[in-house]
């Protein structure tokens, strides 16, 4: 796919079907994140597949223990009723860590950030190429990070950073509309 | 440009040419920007395209006090040499801004994180867009928030996440190396 295309054309998911997502793609759109830039080439970023179903259950009531706590203090009435059943019923969910020891010399200013930043240009690498191989993405970031650093066992040092849901769409995704960039741009001459 | 290729040539640059970036490719490099995923939609992202001499050279001045700090603290000796003039040198420098009241219901739990994590999607669009209209980016994000803010004069609820140095490249860029993504990887059947 043309980059523009997909960059035009990636839509978040949240209704995936249980079909597994092939090795060789899985493996595709980790490299694509890996080719992401980072902090003096540091590449923090860790990867954990997460396929087995216990796991992605646990992740799951983590996510829905995040939204009910989020609920209770913001008052949103969508978030009462928001799921987030797709943690279980996709094939994978990618937890996305890093080690913040790589984060280059920022780690000497404050607040340090160049490993989190990394990270986040490698999800969307890894989204685009999801997308271009027909998988559907979620970007998922409402969780506490203890919890699922407990979950899955990581070293204290680790950071958990997203949650990334991988798989085949269930039904079409619409567009989601975006302001007019001018709106948001301003310009010095 | 095909996706895959975008993903694996992009290079961070350093040198630039004095050559302007034409303004239909300015436009294409911010669209591509905001089609970013971000939390809720927000669309957090307020971007600041700086062509001003005077300006860019206020932001290049903050970068080297920046370095030079992160050079006393660290000790690391090619801080100590490090050169920060693509941001004067560079015809277009892309101040990346974000107001944190576009967060999402992450603003509710700890710490918010979603309005820079989308940002961060967006630079990275950004980068990927401008390379396939063969022009070069630098991510630059060793600076001092606060003095950045001052010389752009930005309210105070703005924060800013990042500089994106913009330009055509004066001379090729080498590829850097990439660990083995399976080196980086764990997999929970």
């Amino acid at each position: 796919m043309e980059l523009m295309e997909a960059l035009r054309t990636r839509r978040s998911c949240r209704n995936f079907l249980g079909t597994p997502v092939e090795e060789e793609k899985l493996q595709v759109v980790l490299e694509a994140a890996g080719w992401a830039p980072s902090v003096m080439n540091l590449q923090p970023w860790r990867f954990i597949v997460v396929k087995n179903p216990e796991v992605k259950q646990a992740l799951q009531r983590a996510a829905e223990d995040a939204v009910r706590l989020a609920y209770e203090r913001s008052g949103w009435k969508w978030l009462g009723k928001y799921r987030v059943d797709f943690l279980s019923q996709a094939p994978v969910v990618i937890v996305v860590t890093a080690d913040p020891r790589d984060t280059g010399a920022d780690q000497f200013l404050r607040p340090p950030s160049g490993y989190a930043m990394s990270c986040c240009a490698a999800i969307q690498n890894l989204m685009l190429a999801a997308h271009d191989l027909g998988l559907a993405t979620l970007w998922y970031s409402l969780f506490d990070k203890q919890t699922v650093s407990h979950i899955l066992g990581l070293p204290p040092h680790i950071e958990v950073i997203s949650l990334v849901v991988l798989g085949y769409p269930a039904g079409a995704l619409p567009a989601v509309p975006r302001r007019p960039i001018a709106e948001l741009t301003t310009v010095l001459e």
